[in-house]
């Protein structure tokens, strides 16, 4: 088997994170998994929805989006449509889930970081690489909290991030692109911490089941692949 | 570790399957998990929407809602919000890519068959209730179809069902009530065939994330319980 | 003249009402006259909307909801569409109206009663059937709400019961089934209290325009019908 | 008993139909009872909406509208909500069976009537001053097309007009205006034809249930009211 | 050239201005710029929205709706549809605007004037009648707080109104009709006070550009034409 | 007086132009007017919607958006939301009308050109930016269809640019930036082609009404800056 893309099957896409991308927003970076590129910004707001008060504690949620040309063929515009499909709603929530794993939302005080992921271009893999990359957001606004004095340390327990695995022409292989992801019999996208916790697991049989010893490889592959990306994100971090 | 429901910690709720339990639709299953109670109907039409005919294959479609007061505090209408939340999509796009996995899309010919989900009382565990009562409202629909001379043969090429796993207070378990689900640390959904193939492997660390032993061992409780569950299909749909 | 069903002409279906039917709702009730079938729960809230405070009483309003495949054949999901029909929204108008005909407001005191009427199979008469079976369910919220020592006595100062009338085939008829329904000339719903007095009369000529004489008829018919109901409805909640 | 407005209990207010009040409507009708205006425009399609096609008649159908500033305080415009009513959707469904009831809908051919009801100014009656005017200018509509030649002749069959009558101070008033509607006991909304027969009869208890005797009443009442008005519709047509 | 309405280039429709049109609101014109007919009320509220609370100043917004057959042919109602279209918002944005520029927010106080412009007949410059009505109504509302005791003196500055202009079949013509509208290269709206202010300028060219020496001649027609319906507007409110 | 950028009040921002900014669109364009950033993309597709087919020409339509975190403080999410706001049609309709004016649609044949304006980082001048970065997306796209062989020649008649203008602290000036538009007097946006004629001027009095001496002033200005912006667009497209 060759992937299209002449990678080795344990091989990740090049990955660049680029911290900064954007002025207003508190944490702003994009990610890029090869051609896949999202911008995630994590905005700090100073209060919480009124549902959320009153708990002592902070809140981390997303919302995702593409831009209608960022696939390979134009899709019709959310906003124009009124409303968000299934598939936004799923995205969005499984950052969002992914993030709050790994702030101390009590640490972070009545406070609430919307992080926004924009898919600038598609090539597969969008929603792995929002969560990459909206961690590292996440951590730049932690960290002007910090700055500012208004938090004596920064609510981020560890790293997150993610990939996704699959089975391509029979061959377990890590980080799918477009032409893999459309044509895999099975896909399956793990969310893990930096310690090697398992945040997310969701794996969907495309065409015909897949039995345990698949699914036991798959998550090894994901394993080692998440572990690289997230030296990448202390990378992204570290002082130069 | 005691249970809420003293059940032990691979013990299922009872479960019953009532088949024909309303008579306008071609497939009609009340499906019980204990004090959870959905009823699956499946519906045929003998025609596919636009952007799916002239491809030589039928389509399985889910949709799935909940009583506004199956549930302990009443939820608020998603009839008269104007919009189904995001969990509603996620949960029916679930149940029909379940579905989609044992039915021959070929063999069924230009039809649809719209699964609906509605749950009358919840108790958690909704969703997998969903999967394994739709999958005997779909076999009896498709029966229909080939009792009526419609098909020479159903197009069903397996049964699937689906259990949640998790870790309550340390202790793998299987099949969450209501008590277990809003109090434990690891959420898992498993969707498997009647054949041992997983379908759909979906979980969630509510808290700290999950280790690889933790998750493997909840592989096997579910691979048992969807295997008793299989079962208790078939016996559901045995000629008495 | 002969019904489709064999009924003589003042003769109602089979009425059942099954009190308890689900365990969250305070009040509960499945009500069935023939083959229509409707949940009917009742929702205490010790609360009201903001635009209802204030006003030194209480509120009952009632939500009404078929599910997509309890008619012949399926009807589009109204939570998937994103609005409720403007016959959904008439008939929950009619609902929440007829039971505050028989609920004492200020005796209610600052709370909210929210009835749900979801309609499991339907066979005509829907509306009706859930008037009847919505009384029994307020019965029991309200008898709950004074068990709990919250009240000192129910509110509810008589019942009301629901009947529909039209003339099918040249002949007035009680309680139209759904052959009766769609190939009747006249439909009329009557609302009466248990103690004879008229809440609601709503008749429609569906073709010809009908006379004063028939209107009469068909008055007297549907009082008879009503006194019948309101019978069950007392035996349904007495002491066995 | 005195009426707020001086009239006897069986007085109608001040009627005038002003025709071709605007001038694109194929029928535009000023109608007023008292100070409640609403224009009412008939627009004449020479297509059917794809479900009405091909089934040998045409369609009569009516929306209904109020300018936000008709009412003594400014409602909310329904556009800018994005959602009409139930009261709206209750209102513009019953102007529509009004109008089928006298129009041969086989006579009219594969065309569709839109009727247009908008208060310009609300004092209570806009239901009924609604159906009284759309019928004259369906009568305009119509007439239009025998002229051009594209109906042999025209399929109105009858007259239909609408009044209110109610129980204000424990007495029967007809045309009840907006300090009586908000004040009386009991309201019903009756629909007759120009010979007398009942197209639609919609009574409601707003506090006490009424009687029989009482409903018997105000049938009569309504009936001589609706004379009348038929009597200035056939004026407002004839030739001068 | 001649002018479909045998009008000269710089001459106005015959305008009228009808004040207190409807009854309930606090300002009510119906201005008729020829057969465009618009009623414009003015609603005074003793509050704002939350949004705009707190700031010492009032506010004055605008709605603009077109009744569905106020156009040539129907147009689908917007509370129908659910939705504004972007022209209605553009033009209630406009409005709000031109109000604004000549009402004092500040002595205006923490109330809100809702100007509601309903197009009772279009036949071309619905927007420009609409401010040109609407400052009239407004001019009303306010006089009824200075009488009512509730501001020392209007808030009213100066005049508004508006007028278009455009190039029709090459010549530079006043106050486009609908068949100038519909076939004129360049179309301009052009909004100014009393004492000859530009408020709003908005010009497009329909088909080909138009040059400098175009938009210099257009605005000169402009401004004469607003000086004569400013003076309309002060006859208007003269005391007779 | 100084600009807050420094700039002196003729001075552009720094203006680029960068094509082929992202992979799929047939034309994309990242336009930069100092720190606003405008993602443009053309799409080409070889069918027109139903209402525009069968008219022997083709369409050119625009839709405009902000990434939720492109301004200073977050802005909720249309797609979230449900609805665009005003001001996105307002703007998305203005571009939309603005590439029309150079595009010869019956050369374009049946094909429709969707322009997709996504504001990637706002400083003001996101509407005018997107006009002048749109033009070389379509440029660009329309030239893949020459170089395709599906047509003969370019449709591009022309370029088109926009440019603000305003009265900033009584100075006229040119492109003005967020702080500056925040502050200003007057705003006027101006839309011009390559040969200069006007295609839109919309100007717009914040405060004071203004003069028509600042407005031929302003006029003049724009008409500079235009013939620079189109400039800037020719050398972006001249082979290097």
């Amino acid at each position: 088997m060759t992937r299209p893309s002449g990678r080795s099957p344990e091989q990740l896409r090049a990955v660049r994170i680029t911290r900064n991308f954007t002025r207003h927003a508190e944490g702003s970076v994009l990610v890029e998994f090869g051609d896949t590129q999202v911008l995630c910004t994590a905005s700090v707001e100073e209060s919480l929805p009124p549902f959320l008060r009153g708990k002592g504690q902070g809140w981390v949620t997303a919302e995702y989006g593409m831009l209608p040309r960022s696939t390979h063929t134009r899709m019709a515009r959310e906003a124009a449509k009124g409303k968000q499909s299934g598939r936004t709603q799923e995205i969005q929530r499984l950052i969002g889930r992914s993030l709050r794993a790994v702030v101390d939302l009590k640490a972070l005080g009545e406070r609430q970081i919307t992080v926004d992921c924009d898919v600038i271009q598609a090539d597969g893999g969008t929603r792995t690489a929002s969560i990459t990359g909206a961690c590292v957001a996440v951590h730049d606004a932690l960290a002007g909290l910090v700055a500012a004095g208004k938090l004596p340390a920064s609510p981020l327990r560890d790293w997150v991030a993610a990939i996704s695995v699959g089975i391509y022409k029979g061959v377990p292989v890590l980080d799918l692109d477009y032409p893999e992801d459309s044509d895999c019999e099975t896909d399956m996208n793990v969310v893990m911490t930096g310690s090697g916790g398992f945040v997310e697991v969701q794996g969907t049989a495309e065409g015909t089941p897949f039995a345990r010893a698949e699914l036991d490889c798959l998550l090894g592959l994901a394993a080692d692949g998440i572990a690289r990306l997230v030296q990448l994100q202390k990378d992204a971090v570290a002082p130069r």
